[in-house]
C-alpha cells in the first residue's frame, strides 16, 4: 500500500485528469456532456485517452468495432486483468456515466503498474484498460455494442453495417474519427487472453446515497423484458377523415405508453419499472393521421415473476388496442432475461478490499445494463458502484462528489491489484444471459 | 357552350395532362405521390406546369414566396379572375389533393381563353392560374404558407427564414429548385389586381360519394382549435430511476393524445374530430426518460360551441396531467376560429352553373383548410368539391373517378366564365378568419 502522501498525489492526479476529460463534449452553460458514440466529441475524448494511456507506458490498440484498449505487459504471455467502461454518453447527459469507469480504470491500473515496475508488488497477470464502443445505444442500436461484439453476442459485420438516423453506418462513423482497428486485440488470433474484468460506475439510483454506502458490491442485474413495437394504422386527413374510419397508429402507440406506466401500480412500490424512451412517428405531419409508429418499451424488476405477470398484462392491453383502435401491433424484436447474478467470489473479493480500505459497502443490484453484464458470462467479473447524488442519471445534472470518486478509484485499484496477483474470483456463470 | 365533339376533345386533353402530371413524384408500386414543398419532385411538377401554361399563351411569373402564376391579359388593365390550388403533397400521399385543382384551373382557363380569343365570348376580366406554395405544411410549417403571404397573413421574411427538420430554409429550398421570384405578381406594386378567386378540390370526406353528389358547393369551413403543446419532463435513466422520481414528458404527451381521442365520445357522432399527427420526442433514446415532447393537436367541429366545450375539457386534462405526472405543459402556439362562411353569392353562382350543366350538387362544409380559406377574406371566392372514393385522403390510395374529374373541370370552367364576365359573387366577409 502507498503512504498518505503518495495517495494524496495520486488522488490529485486522478481529479486533474477527470477535470480535463469532463470538458470534452461539454454542453455549454451546463455541467453535462453530449458525446454520443463515434461523434466528433467521442473522437476527441478517445484521442485524449489514448494519449493518457501512452504517457503511462500502455500500448494503445483498437479492435474492429472501435473498442479502445491500453495494454501493459508485465508478465510476458500471461493473461490480462481488464478494467474499464465506456466514454460515450447519451445526448445532453451527465459527465460521470461510463466515463468515470474508464478514467478510474486507467488510474487504478497506472498505480498497480507503478508498484509492480518499482518492484513493490508481484503480478501474475498483465494489465489492460478498455473503453467499450457505444454502450449507450442512443445513436446506434443496440446498446453495449462493443462489448457484445467482443463477447461474440453480436456479429461484427452486422454491427458495422448498423445505421444511425441519418443512414451513417458504424463502419463509416468509426472511420470518420479514425477509431476502427484492423483486427482483434484479444483472443487466439491476437495471442492475448482476458483473465478477469472489473468495472466501476456511478449508481444511477439513490439507494446508496440514502444508506450512506460508498462502495456498491453489485451482485446481480434486474430481470427485464424489452420490446420493439411497431404500431400500424392508415394515413388519412387528420381533420376531414371521420373518426370512425380512422386507424391511428399514434393513438395506438400512446395507449401502450400510458398502459406501461399504469402497469406499475399493479405491483408493490419499486417492484416494477417501465418506460418508453423512444418513439418515432410516420409521416409525422400535423394534418396526417399516422400510419406507423415504432416504440421501444421496457419492463424491469428485481423479480422475474413480476416481469412475467406484467408481460401478460401488457399483452392483454396490446390485444385490446388492436381490437378497439383497429391498429396493427407487431413486436419486431424482444429480449427477456431473469435476474442475473455476478460471481459470488468477486463480490466477496470486492467486499474484502472495501473492508481493508475502511470504506462503507453493501450489496446492490444493478437495474441498468453495463458492459460487465456481457463480460461476466465469459470471464470472472467484478462490478462496483459509487453513489450518485439523488440518483440523477442520463441528465446534465448527474453528480458524484470528489470524495466518492476518489474512494472508488482507490477501491478499484485494490481490486485490480488482487486480480493481477491472481486472486480467485469464481468462474463465469454457466448460463449466459441474453444481451439487452 | 361548346358542342359535344369539342367537349370530348377538351375532356381528353385534360385527362392526358392529368395522367402526365400524376407520374411526377410517383411513389413506385403505388397510385400515389410524394411531392413535398420545394423538393426536387415539386420543382419537376412546377417546371411541367410552367411549360403547360406557356404553351397556351399564358405568361408565367413567380412571386417571392414561390407562388407560381400563369397570366393571360384579355382586357388590358382589368383585374384578374384567379383560379388554382396547390401542387405540393404530404409524404406518401394521393395524387389528387391540390394538384387536381391546379390542373383543372389551367384547363378551365384555357377553354374560356380560347372562347374569348375566338370571339365567342366576352370578358371583363383577365385570367390567371395559380399554384400556391406549400399548402400542406408537412415540410415547412405552417400550412397554406404561400396564400398566407399573398393575403398578408404571414410576413414574407419570417416565412423565407422558416426551416425544415434539416435546417434548410424556405428561401434556400426555393432557390434550389429556382422557383423564388423577385417581387409581387399582384398588388399595387405589380399593377395587377385579383377580382375573384375560384378553387376546386377533392372532398377529403365521403359524404358526397354517399349522397350521390357530383359538385360540392362549399359554404363554410368547420370551426377549429389547433394547439402546439410542449410537454417538459426531466431526463433520467429509463430503467434505473425510481418511478416516483420520474417526470416523463412522453408519458404526459401520450396522455394528451389519448385524451384528445376520448373527448370525441362526449359528443354526438360526427360533431367533433380530434387528432395528433405530429409528435417529436427529445432525446428519443431507448434508455432515457424524455425531457421534452412537442405535439400538434387539433379539435375540429361544425359547431363553435362544441369546440369551446372540448377545449375546456382538454384544459382540465392538461391540468390533471401536469399535477399527476409532474410534467410541464405549455401551449407554445394556438389558433382558434369559428365556423366561417364562404360568400353566399358565390355559392349561388356555383349552384346555377351546376344546374346549367345538369350536374348533381349540394352545399357542403369543408373540414380541411384550403388556400381559398385565406383568399375568401380578401376577394369574392368560390370553393368547389368533387367526390373522393371512400373519402380516402392524405393516403397513397386517394381516388376520384375520371367522370367526376371531368365534371369538375367543366363546372369550374362555367364558374370561371361567369366570373370573367363580371358576375356578382358578393364581397369578401368583413370578419377575417384566422389562418390555420
Amino acid at each position: 500500500m502507498t503512504g498518505p502522501d503518495r495517495s494524496s498525489l495520486e488522488d490529485r492526479a486522478f481529479l486533474e485528469d477527470w477535470a480535463v476529460h469532463s470538458r470534452i463534449g461539454a454542453v455549454p452553460g451546463t455541467n453535462g456532456v453530449d458525446r454520443q458514440a463515434a461523434t466528433a466529441a467521442d473522437g476527441e475524448q478517445r484521442a485524449w485517452l489514448a494519449e493518457l494511456l501512452a504517457s503511462h507506458g500502455f500500448t494503445v490498440r483498437r479492435d474492429e468495432v472501435g473498442n479502445l484498449f491500453g495494454l501493459l505487459e508485465l508478465v510476458p504471455g500471461a493473461p490480462y486483468v481488464l478494467a474499464g467502461s465506456h466514454l460515450d454518453s447519451q445526448p445532453t447527459a451527465g459527465r460521470f456515466d461510463g466515463a468515470y469507469g474508464v478514467v478510474a480504470a486507467a488510474h487504478a491500473c497506472f498505480r498497480v503498474a507503478d508498484e509492480v515496475r518499482a518492484g513493490n508488488a508481484a503480478a501474475r497477470c498483465n494489465l489492460a484498460v478498455v473503453n467499450w464502443f457505444n454502450e449507450e445505444g442512443s445513436r446506434f442500436k443496440p446498446s453495449m455494442m462493443g462489448s457484445s461484439v467482443f463477447t461474440g453476442k453480436l456479429p461484427l459485420e452486422q454491427v458495422l453495417a448498423t445505421t444511425d438516423r441519418h443512414g451513417i453506418t458504424v463502419r463509416e462513423a468509426l472511420d470518420t474519427i479514425d477509431e476502427r482497428g484492423a483486427g482483434p486485440v484479444f483472443g487466439p488470433a491476437a495471442g492475448r487472453e482476458v483473465a478477469s474484468y472489473a468495472e466501476i460506475h456511478v449508481q444511477q439510483g439513490r439507494s446508496m446515497e440514502e444508506d450512506g454506502v460508498t462502495i456498491g458490491l453489485v451482485n446481480a442485474t434486474w430481470a427485464a423484458h424489452k420490446y420493439e413495437f411497431v404500431v400500424t394504422g392508415e394515413q388519412a386527413h387528420s381533420g376531414a377523415a371521420l373518426m370512425v374510419d380512422r386507424r391511428d397508429a399514434l393513438l395506438g402507440a400512446a395507449r401502450l405508453v400510458v398502459a406501461a406506466r399504469e402497469l406499475v401500480d399493479d405491483f408493490a412500490p419499486g417492484l416494477l419499472h417501465t418506460a418508453c424512451g423512444e418513439l418515432n412517428v410516420y409521416p409525422n405531419s400535423p394534418v396526417v393521421v399516422a400510419s406507423e409508429v415504432e416504440l421501444l418499451l421496457d419492463l424491469r424488476s428485481p423479480s422475474a415473476e413480476v416481469i412475467r405477470a406484467a408481460h401478460d398484462s401488457l399483452m392483454q392491453t396490446v390485444d385490446r388496442v388492436r381490437r378497439e383502435d383497429r391498429v396493427g401491433i407487431e413486436i419486431r424484436a424482444e429480449h427477456t432475461w431473469d435476474q442475473n447474478p455476478y460471481p459470488e467470489a468477486g463480490v466477496e473479493l470486492a467486499r474484502e478490499v472495501a473492508e481493508e480500505l475502511g470504506l462503507t459497502h453493501d450489496r446492490v443490484m444493478t437495474v441498468a445494463g453495463h458492459d460487465s453484464t456481457n463480460m461476466k458470462d465469459d470471464v470472472p467479473t467484478i462490478m462496483l458502484f459509487v453513489p450518485s447524488v439523488a440518483g440523477i442519471s442520463h441528465n446534465l445534472d448527474e453528480y458524484t462528489t470528489d470524495g466518492d470518486l476518489i474512494a472508488g478509484v482507490r477501491h478499484l485499484e485494490g481490486v485490480v491489484r488482487r486480480l493481477a496477483q491472481g486472486a480467485p474470483t469464481g468462474a463465469a456463470p454457466s448460463s449466459p444471459a441474453e444481451v439487452a
